[in-house]
């Protein structure tokens, strides 16, 4: 073997060493808290390795040492010592950008918040207003952050359609944005340069319910999303659907009554002008500048309102069509449907079962999303997070550190 | 180290080298002749792990040396030595199911069809009358298989609902099918006992497309198919898209016209009632009797029947549904689409970007199936060939020899 080979080798050991890692990290981060026995059975490595990658994390100060769980898990032997998810460790910026006010939280592995801080933003403001919004929010989550923690990156929820390949929000039909560059606008406003991941925000519900939510270890789950506008975030064979741009999901422009009401993108009665927020506010005689609250609203009613019959069998009939095309075995009702489905879930069950075929039908199960309203939420932290997981090495070695006086300079 | 473990370690370097045998021959199959270096360059091995592997092919029949094939790939060196696909080696048996006729072939590696058999199908006829026909026409193309040929497996194609557990047929509407088992009735009708695979004919026309039809390199693509009813079948990141039970793509019960026809499924107005066979049948006058053979109908057409103008627009409408949802590089019209498309082509175009979102339009691609209509049938052969891609060593082990005296027997 020559030198040259070797060498090449040796990198190759490096490189999967560096992915066991951040295999290993991604783990601990679903679990919160992992003993080494478990890790050695889900990696299918020696105990002699983990132990290596285990003490790599912990100098890395990402991860600490814990007590043991108990021994329930671990057969009658010694309880095996345990994993977690060190304080004080890298953190990310997780930003969720609603229709009518910005949510901005410091989130850690485990998906742990951290600090959060919110504020309105204007619907028809201009992007680099509601920047310049965010961006103050992003200084006060970083207030109390440890000097020594790492920024790996920020990541931002939209509630419009993104392109994948650079973030680029193509339409936020609510916010009247078209074609613009949000992630670079908010590091502009900020003076930082750290890695900016921007998704949609029900592509963001899924992927959180998916890893810490309603939807662990179930690979084929759909978040509906009412947020205004009506969209879904598709889990399948566990693996995000992103189609070819990133902009799959777009549910709301199923085709439902083409007899119906006019519709923002242009068409008639897609399923968005019979489910989506101003269908309702109108129904129920909400006043227009009470939509993007819709959720509340909504929570407000001690009685089921007669006027909502019909949007919930409405919401079950489109819902049945989501069914016959992605044979879930979960939909996660997100937004504000997490307020209207106790009001009229008996409706969207019988419209459900009225059109869905039996076959799929009979494995599919509708449930509130296990994270309230933070699924979008942790869904932007979990994109931020990412490069954690695929090579915890370099992504410290990207990361910022003391970001407060950097923000201050 | 004690023995035990090197053991272990013998077992899953064997297995490794098993899995790469698979993947090696995954190429060739997919490329039907490659070179030695391409080889190299696509599986990120050493060229001497390589050859060691094409000689394992080799010696099992499955592959054999081609002559070089040029060096215009190859950059300035002596063109790399070729590998191919043997003739007499292993072949699969494969079945498209259509609602009036079912078509057999007998399929070697790389996709090559070696002997065709098509008869009728009764559509009311019995699942064991259906399953005896097939058996027939099975009889008919392996009766000049080589003897020491191996047949790994059945894949069939069938035109409804399969589950994938088990290949159980939920629903065949057309074929007025419920829980036909029809894999098991094939193989009693033939007194074999070999791998058995079944799934939905539009889920294996993509199948195929993609593999070695308008899809090869394409990530996100769906296949639309027009078979009496209306189904897709979904590529998404390069994988299939199953769902929960393996129904996914039923996109012929999206909901498109709720003041339109009862359709088969019970609800009213699904898109199959304006897309479907029948519907196009109506439009045109063509006799009942003649809707299983639509595509034949279609192509006698030398001018676009006004009357299909409608049925066009509605076909456009109804994909912009699926561009929506699935944001697909490229929709492949199968079935009576392909002949259907070229008669009224601008009125499916223009019924798409009318309804479409942009953003999703402006990346996706309409075309006819590289495979002509027999996307399904390859498909079908393609999920049968799947075993000697995980394990070429075990297939084999598991394959028939000699099959035609044993159906003689």
């Amino acid at each position: 073997m020559t030198p040259q080979r070797r060498a090449g080798l040796g990198t190759n050991q490096e490189a999967v060493r560096r992915h066991n890692l951040g295999t290993l990290l991604r783990h601990v981060h679903g679990a919160g808290q992992i003993s080494r026995a478990e890790l050695t059975s889900l990696m299918g490595l020696n105990r002699s390795t983990i132990a290596g990658l285990v003490g790599e994390l912990e100098s890395l100060g990402i991860s600490e040492h814990a007590t043991p769980m108990g021994g329930a898990r671990q057969g009658a032997g010694r309880p095996s010592a345990g994993v977690r998810i060190a304080a004080g460790g890298p953190y990310v910026i997780a930003v969720d950008l609603g229709v009518d006010r910005a949510v901005v939280a410091r989130v850690g592995l485990g998906g742990r918040v951290l600090a959060r801080a919110q504020a309105p933003v204007h619907s028809h403001g201009e992007a680099w207003q509601v920047g310049a919004s965010v961006a103050a929010l992003i200084r006060q989550v970083v207030e109390d952050a440890p000097p020594a923690a790492a920024l790996v990156g920020i990541g931002i929820s939209v509630p419009g359609l993104v392109r994948r390949r650079d973030g680029l929000v193509r339409l936020a039909p609510n916010l009247e944005w078209h074609d613009v560059s949000f992630g670079g606008i908010v590091l502009a406003a900020l003076g930082l340069d750290v890695p900016v991941s921007l998704a949609n925000d029900a592509d963001l519900g899924a992927l959180a319910e998916h890893v810490r939510g309603a939807g662990v270890g179930v690979d084929d789950l759909i978040y509906v999303s009412g947020n205004v506008g009506v969209g879904a975030g598709v889990i399948a064979g566990g693996v995000r659907l992103e189609g070819a741009g990133g902009y799959a999901g777009e549910v709301g422009h199923l085709r439902f009554n083409p007899q119906g009401r006019p519709c923002h993108c242009g068409n008639l009665g897609c399923w968005e002008t019979e489910v989506g927020a101003h269908a309702i506010a109108e129904a129920i005689d909400c006043p227009p500048d009470k939509v993007a609250q819709l959720d509340e609203v909504l929570e407000g009613f001690t009685e089921p309102p007669r006027e909502l019959r019909a949007t919930g069998t409405a919401l079950g009939h489109g819902l049945a069509s989501i069914v016959n095309t992605f044979n879930p075995r979960l939909i996660v009702l997100g937004g504000y449907f997490r307020s209207l489905y106790p009001l009229v879930g008996a409706e969207v069950d019988s419209g459900l079962a009225d059109r869905a075929l039996p076959a799929p039908l009979e494995s599919v199960t509708l449930v509130l999303p296990a994270l309230g309203s933070d699924s979008a939420l942790l869904g932007a932290a979990e994109i931020a997070l990412e490069p954690l997981f695929v090579d915890p090495v370099a992504a410290l070695g990207a990361a910022l550190v003391d970001v407060r006086s950097r923000l201050a300079g």
